[in-house]
């Protein structure tokens, strides 16, 4: 303050990148190995993720402002999560991606939180898959056919995973994703008979079982992400080598919280997915293990996704509207 | 996660309203009074605002992302405090404000930061000389006529405070002012001598001392929004009847920090202006004390503004290009 004359510079417009935009920008296997390096980055140091804030609306959902920082940028997410919303014919994610720069505070651009969001859950899915399920593992289950099971599903398919089950209570759902992927519709039971098994279902009750849970099985729980969610029961959880985005989320409002709560879980048995990718912490023990990765979301993933876009726009792979702020 | 369909709707286009729509659509006094009805509404528990989180940037400066909710709208401010842009011919706040249906979750708009920083941080002083100055008091001094300290004059003057005296190590800056608004430019000694101070200067070095400290006297101290910033000597602000916008924030980084560090003031001498507003604690205790307002800058107010452009917006009176995101 007051340093400043009254008239002063003037911020120039910047891009703001729709939905359609971020898709053509970054594909599925760029989203992946983007995803990898900011969990790297971050494990290593280089980036900073300060604890999110939450901003109440009930009874219909909350607001979280998820700021990051890495690579030159500083990046602020501000994203909705209204589980009732598809009800009403609209997202349970809504909002908007702020990125600037983190060297002259300059913003850079808006982006649509939809769709990094989409790609940065499936991302990180096929990452975890990469880094934990043992090396001959690829026929890959999916539980919950929403949009997030889909990118997890797309991300998987472009890691050359696959051919996968699809399993959704709409079975038009998963009719739809297993068609586009040239995969199969089938059963629960199916789908977790793959050697890779993915569960995004809204976590209302657990879809995994402790009779589910045999060697050699990897899983990506990304349903739970607040508190009272869970995809699998916790002798389920219990059985398994665990592995986490981050432990604070995990542990608070994700799959590992109630085994957590019960105290069948300690900090000690969980290890985060950068410290393995860095090679602090060993991966899975042997072919033989049950993996589970819970998923939580990070803002260096939703980060790591806005460098491509503004990477591709730089190249001039993909143009934005412009808008003056 | 997981309930939506793959093809769920699209969020539709928003408005973005920039530097000059905001200043058309919300006018001084239209500023002053919605910052107040805000600072009523958050004092009344009707309004919600999250602590805010700050973002490293060093050595340049950090970014802040600051979520309010009231009147159904859901807003986040992201923000930078750059100290050293202006050298680089770049504002030292910079970035968006995204507002949301806190019904629905849904985007609403986006807004220009700068020109709302400048109408409500201008807005609150008006508010608390209203509230805090004797009531017959009428003459202004400007201490620092940057960009905020000429929004302070310009929301006192709409408040029918003045004539004024403006000072500015710049006497370009204070010549200016003074000009714009019918007041003079004058020396400190000449603002300070004025019924109401305000000061808006970097913080770096105090420029009120304990000789200035004098019956009847009312300070709005705005410059000290960081650790180790400071306008007024800890000696001056002790013999002061004091208040706040919010005693966090003052005693952690604002003008009253120094004298809490110092033991010299304590929680129970400080009274926040909402709690005024509302009735629950009483403002000055009479003609003679000095008071002083120590304004450190809250979402609520940012909130308040956005509330009246999108007000005018409804009403056809001020139009933004829009984005889609």
């Amino acid at each position: 303050m007051g340093a400043e004359s009254v008239s002063s510079a003037r911020v120039p417009e910047i891009p703001a990148f729709d939905h359609d935009a971020v898709l053509s920008a970054v594909s599925p296997k760029e989203a992946t190995d983007r995803v990898r390096d900011g969990f790297v980055e971050y494990a290593a140091g280089e980036w900073a993720m300060p604890a999110k804030v939450y901003l109440d609306a009930s009874p219909n959902g909350d607001f979280r402002a998820m700021p990051a920082r890495g690579a030159g940028l500083a990046m602020l997410k501000w994203v909705t999560s209204f589980p009732g919303n598809p009800q009403a014919g609209l997202p349970v994610v809504m909002g908007v991606i702020c990125v600037s720069s983190s060297v002259t505070g300059k913003p850079l651009a808006l982006v649509d939180v939809r769709s990094v969001t989409a790609l940065r859950t499936g991302a990180v899915v096929a990452v975890a898959t990469q880094e934990l399920a043992p090396e001959d593992a690829i026929t890959v289950g999916i539980v919950g056919c929403g949009l997030h099971g889909a990118w997890a599903a797309r991300c998987l398919a472009a890691a050359e995973y696959g051919p996968g089950v699809c399993f959704d209570p709409d079975p038009e759902a998963a009719g739809a994703l297993a068609g586009e992927l040239g995969w199969e519709a089938g059963s629960r039971e199916d789908a977790l008979a793959c050697e890779v098994v993915t569960c995004v279902t809204p976590g209302a009750s657990p879809v995994v079982g402790p009779e589910d849970v045999r060697p050699g099985l990897h899983l990506n729980m990304l349903g739970a992400d607040g508190p009272g969610k869970a995809e699998a029961e916790v002798e389920a959880v219990s059985r398994c080598e665990l592995f986490c985005d981050d432990w604070e989320q995990a542990s608070h409002g994700g799959e590992l919280t109630g085994a957590v709560d019960q105290g069948a879980v300690t900090r000690e048995q969980v290890r985060e997915l950068g410290a393995v990718l860095t090679g602090e912490v060993p991966g899975r023990s042997g072919p033989d293990a049950t993996t589970l990765f819970d998923s939580t979301g990070l803002a260096i993933q939703d980060l790591a996704i806005c460098i491509a876009v503004l990477e591709a726009h730089r190249a001039g792979q993909v143009s934005g509207r412009t808008v003056r702020l």
